[in-house]
Formats: structure tokens, sequence, C-alpha cells
């Protein structure tokens, strides 16, 4: 069985203060619908688990009903850091699941194919994520202020989300953190910790995140673009 | 005095067959011509080579008689690659330029603010450029399979244009490059080879650069925003 874990519990501190991003209308609906409608029409996707902010719960609740999402799923409250969160989302997975598929609540744009390689690499290798090859020149600078030097780009990856692992590899990797007390900005760097190789997967279609309210109008456009 | 060399003489190979992406339309005018625009009404630069492929000048003369471009600008014929390019615009510009922002013509929302900036960073620096810290999560991978490590992002820069310098430093920094026989991807890794630091200069706007065809509907939305 496969179960996503959305996690929607962060804090926004990049879009300004007391707004929390997830629930912005884009597109004519909150952003959090977006992402969710992705995994709840997703095939490959069995059920669904929402981790969110305690006192968001009942908005969340409000929005299956809206948008009439029919997929089984549950609430989970979220931690301190991101993989505490996804920490206590993997807690409430039934003993069924095989497959987790990790996804940031404000990437609304992930695409069915996607979701379904992440998983078929997942069940292979055990850990995968969905990535872009980096285009940008990229230059390495120790202070911000002057280029040190030109960074070969051919072998950077800008990685987003599904973060797809068989269940026991990220409850193992993210053990692995807690006991060396470090925090990881992303699932697959846990895998790092416990040698455990991650498979790259190259999606087709622009995967973006909002981070910034400067993000919106590019997402905005994709989701008319795609459909919502 | 300030020039800008706009390199258009690209071959754009990862737009599809026979499209030059730079007559595309994009919020209803050719993408070069937004370019040109910006660098037209930008009050710190004083005049603009056009660096092009042999067969499209007489059609970016006819823009600028549509479009009612007033500075004074010249065209050069391009090179095999785009360091060759700019060696060319280079080679064109009159003995009074003491600064020059060489600009990628598939960049069309660079702001006068930017332009300006890395005039200003070149004039004390000798060279600056446009760039924006790397906000993804990276990782290296030596075969564009397996990930091998997390890479630390905060020293990271994107890259974009205008890259802007004093004339004599640029000269210098690409007769290096030809003087080796290297190909580098941008101009300011020219000057890491004559030990010419470089300023990064950080723009508050998105400042994209069409690539592939998903882009046009981000920039789009970006040109109609910010007036075109």
């Amino acid at each position: 069985m496969n179960c996503a874990i959305i996690v929607a519990a962060g804090r926004s501190t990049r879009m300004g203060a007391d707004r929390d991003k997830l629930f912005l209308e884009v597109a004519g609906q909150p952003l959090v619908a977006h992402t969710w409608r992705r995994f709840d029409r997703a095939g490959c996707i069995d059920e669904i688990v929402l981790v969110v902010r305690e006192d968001k719960q009942a908005t969340l609740a409000q929005l299956a009903g809206r948008f009439g999402f029919e997929k089984r799923h549950r609430y989970v409250i979220g931690g301190a850091e991101r993989q505490d969160s996804v920490w206590n989302g993997l807690a409430a997975l039934s003993g069924e699941v095989e497959i987790v598929a990790i996804q940031d609540a404000a990437r609304p744009c992930t695409s069915e194919r996607l979701i379904a390689a992440t998983i078929a690499a997942a069940r292979e290798t055990g850990a995968a994520v969905a990535a872009q090859p980096v285009t940008d020149t990229i230059k390495e600078s120790a202070d911000g202020l002057t280029v040190l030097r030109t960074v070969d780009r051919s072998r950077l990856w800008s990685v987003q989300t599904p973060q797809t692992f068989r269940v026991e590899v990220i409850r193992r990797a993210l053990q692995e953190v807690r006991r060396r007390g470090l925090t990881v900005t992303d699932d697959t760097a846990a895998c790092e910790l416990i040698e455990q190789p991650v498979r790259l997967v190259v999606g087709d279609e622009p995967n973006p995140k909002v981070t910034r309210p400067g993000d919106i109008p590019y997402i905005e456009s994709l989701l008319k673009f795609t459909g919502t």
C-alpha cells in the first residue's frame, strides 16, 4: 500500500508576517487544496496523512468537504521542525503501508506521473526524490559579496518533492537524525546518514514550491495551464 | 560612458527545432524587444550594441522602428560561441566607453535598478554580476542517477545578467580565454582566469531567462505584472 504524507505545518516565514501561505487563494483555490487534489486523484496513492498545525485542522476538514476530496485521509499535528512533522506523520501510518511519498503542501503542481515514478524508484532502491538538473550558472561565494569560483553545474540537481521511501528506510533514517540531535533540510538528507542510496527522478513538468510572494504569479499561470 | 552589449546571436537549441526564441511573441511582443526596451529606457546606459546573427539584422532594425527605440545603437555579427559574440561586441565599442553591461537577449525582465547597481559595482571593483542566492535544496550526483551528497547551498549563487565590467577588464579576461583556447559559460568565469574579483549584485525582482518553452508562461506573467 502507498501512502502520501502532505506536510502542511510550516511557518511560512518568508511570506511576510501573519500569512499562512497554504491558505492563500491561488488560481481561485487555497494553495493546499491544489496540492491535496493532486494526491486525492492520483491512482497510485491509497491514503493521505495531512500534517497540520493544531489550529488549522478544522479549516482543512472544511476544504475536504468544499472540494470533495474522497480518498481516505487523516490529520496529524506537526512538530517543531519539518523532520518532527514527518516523524509524526510516519507514526500515524497503518501497518500495511510499504511506500510513503512525502510532499510539501506548498508544491501544488506535482503531477501524478511524477508521484508514480518516485514510488516505482523507491520500491526498487528504498529512496527516491523528484529532481531537476540545475540549469543556471552557479558561483560559489564564501562571503556573499565576491565570487570564489564557478561551480560545475553538471553535477548539481535541485530537489523537490515528493521524496518517496520504503517506510522502514525513512523511519530508520529519521531515527538516526534524532539520535544524533541533527536538523536536516529534507528527508533524503536523512538517508545520507544511514548510507541509503537515493535515486534521482527527473520530472518533465515544472514542480515549483511557493516560498515567497513573488512565486505566486508563476504558479498561478502553471495551475491555469495544467488545470486545477 | 556606459554601454550595453545585448547578446542575441544564440542558437536556441533547447527551444526545439527551427525556433529562434528571441522572436517568439511574449506578452504581445518579440522577446528580444522586451529586453532591448529595458536598456533603451535605462538612464544609466548611453549606447547599445546588439550582437546578432547575420540573417537577423534586418528583422531587428524593423523592431527598432516598430517599437520606437531611440537610444543610439549598432549591430555586430556574432561568433561561434557566446564568448566570441561578446568579443565581437567589445571590438565595436567606441573609445570613450568605460563600463560595459553584457546582457542575455533572452532575459527580458531585467530592471533599470539592477543594471545601474551592476554598473556602480563594476566601476568600484572592475567586475560585477547580477545574482540570486540559491534557495532550492541542491544535491550533487556524479552519474545523474544517485545522490552523492547534499551541497551547502548557503555558499551558492545563481548568476544572471547583466554581467558588467570596466572595459579593459573584460577585454583582458577574454583575451586570456582565447589565448588558452578555453570555452567559458559566462563572462565572469573569464575574470576568474585573470584573478579579477567579481562582485555579486543581488536583485530584488525576478530576472529569469527564457531557456525552454516551459519558461514562457512565467515570464509572460512577470512582463504583464511589471509592465512591458
